[in-house]
C-alpha cells in the first residue's frame, strides 16, 4: 500500500480580499499561517511522516509546507519546487476583486470562468507585467511553456504529466510523499486519482490547510481517501470556498 | 569565474543564553531573523542570484536560508539539506552554559575545546537522548556515520568530501551556489579555500548573517574573498563571536 498526502495552502492575503489570485505571489494571512501549523500538528499527531515533499513556485504553498514540516520536526526533508504545481493561471482576471468582477461581467460569467472545465479567462497580453515570462521567478523556465491564461483543463495538462514523471516514480520507490499546492492543481490530481468526470471535478471544493490522504493498493489503484481533522470544520471550510466569487 | 556565497546563520535562541549548541536544534532569535532578512536584502541589492542552495539539517540554518531567499524573491530555488553541513558536534557540552562550563572546567579547558583543531569535547554516551542516532531527524542516516562528539578536524572531514562530491560539480556546471550553515562547517570550507593552517583557522571568527563571497578563477583557485555589508558592523560581529565562552 502507498500513501500520498495532499495539502491545499492556508488562507492567503488575497483570499481575504476576495481577489482572483492565480499566479500572483501573495503570502499567507495570519489565519493561513495557523492553518498550515495545524495541518503539521495533525499529521504528526496521526503518525504521518514523509521522505520527500513537493510544492509550487508560489510562496503561499511553499510557506504552508515549511510551516507544516516545522511542526512535524521534518524540516530536513528534501522539498522539490516546480511551477507545474502552481495554481491555475487566471489570466487578466488576476488582481481583480471577485465581487467587482461579478458586477462587471455578471455573476454567471464569473461562475463560468471559475467553474467551467475548459473555458479560459481573458488572456494576459504578453507585455503585461503579470506575464510569468517577464518575471524573474520563472527565468529558468522555457518561455514557450508559460501560460497567459488557463482553463482547469490546461492546469490538468501540466499537473498530471509532472505527477506521472516525477512524483509517481518516487512513490514506487516506497518514498512517502506530501504535496502542498493549490485548489486547482490539487483538483487535477483528485480528478485523476478518483476518475471524476469534468462535471464532477468542477463542483469539488478542497478545504484549505486540511491534509487529504490517499491510499493506493499495490496495483496503484486508489483504495481509500479521507481528510484528517474535524468533520464539521472541514465541511464549513468547503462551503467557504464554494461561496467565493458571489457578487454580494 | 565562479562565485560562491557562504552565509552563517543569524543569532539563535541559545547564542542569547550563551550555551553550547552544536547539533541542538534551536531556532533563530528575533535578532537572528532580522540578520537573515538583512542578508537577503543585501544580496538582492548587490545583484547576487543563485541556482541552488545548500543548508544543514538544523533549523537555524534552514530558516536563515529561507528568510534570505524570501527577501531575494527566490524561494523557488532548490534547497538541498544535508547533515554533513551541520555545526560541529559539541558532545556532552551541548546544552551547558558556556560561562558555567568555564567555571566548572576552567576557562582554559573551554578555550581548548572551542579553539583547538583536533581535541574533542567529552563524548555523549550512546544512550543519551542527545545522541543523533536516537533522534528522528537522522533516522535516514547510517547510524555508524553519526558522531557523539567532534573536533574541528572531524567536522572538516565530513564537510570537505561533501563539498567536493556534491557542491563543486554543481559549480562546475555553472550553477550559482549559496551555502547557509554554521560557524564550524563554514570554517571548514574557509580553511580549504584559503589554504589556512590549523592554527590560523582556529582563530577565525565568521560573523553571523553576513554574506561571505568567494570568487574562483577558471582553474578553481580562489581569486577574491569579501564580506558584503558595512565593515564596522562586520568587525563588531566578529568580536562578539570571539568573546563567547569567557567566564565573565
Amino acid at each position: 500500500m502507498k500513501t500520498l498526502v495532499l495539502l491545499r495552502h492556508g488562507e492567503s492575503e488575497w483570499n481575504l480580499e476576495n481577489k482572483f489570485t492565480g499566479w500572483t505571489d501573495v503570502d499567507l494571512s495570519t489565519k493561513g499561517i495557523e492553518e498550515a501549523k495545524n495541518a503539521g500538528k495533525l499529521l504528526k499527531e496521526k503518525g504521518y511522516d514523509f521522505d520527500i515533499a513537493y510544492t509550487s513556485y508560489l510562496q503561499r504553498a511553499i510557506h504552508t509546507l515549511q510551516l507544516a514540516l516545522k511542526e512535524m520536526g521534518r524540516e530536513n526533508l528534501p522539498v522539490v519546487k516546480t511551477w507545474k504545481l502552481n495554481e491555475r493561471h487566471y489570466g487578466a482576471l488576476q488582481g481583480l476583486n471577485k465581487a467587482e468582477t461579478a458586477k462587471k461581467y455578471g455573476e454567471e460569467q464569473v461562475q463560468i470562468w471559475r467553474r467551467s472545465f475548459d473555458i479560459q479567462p481573458p488572456a494576459l497580453k504578453p507585455e503585461d507585467d503579470r506575464n510569468p515570462a517577464r518575471q524573474e521567478l520563472y527565468n529558468e523556465i522555457d518561455k514557450a511553456d508559460l501560460p497567459l491564461t488557463e482553463s482547469l483543463k490546461d492546469t490538468i495538462a501540466r499537473v498530471i504529466p509532472y505527477y506521472e514523471q516525477e512524483i509517481l516514480p518516487k512513490m514506487n520507490e516506497k518514498k512517502r510523499v506530501i504535496i502542498a499546492a493549490h485548489g486547482n492543481s490539487l483538483r487535477a490530481l483528485m480528478m485523476y486519482f478518483e476518475g471524476l468526470t469534468e462535471e464532477e471535478i468542477t463542483k469539488v471544493n478542497i478545504p484549505t490547510g486540511v491534509p487529504l490522504v490517499y491510499e493506493f493498493d499495490d496495483q496503484g489503484k486508489m483504495s481509500k481517501k479521507f481528510y484528517l481533522g474535524d468533520a464539521a470544520e472541514i465541511e464549513a471550510k468547503m462551503k467557504a470556498v464554494a461561496s467565493q466569487g458571489k457578487a454580494k
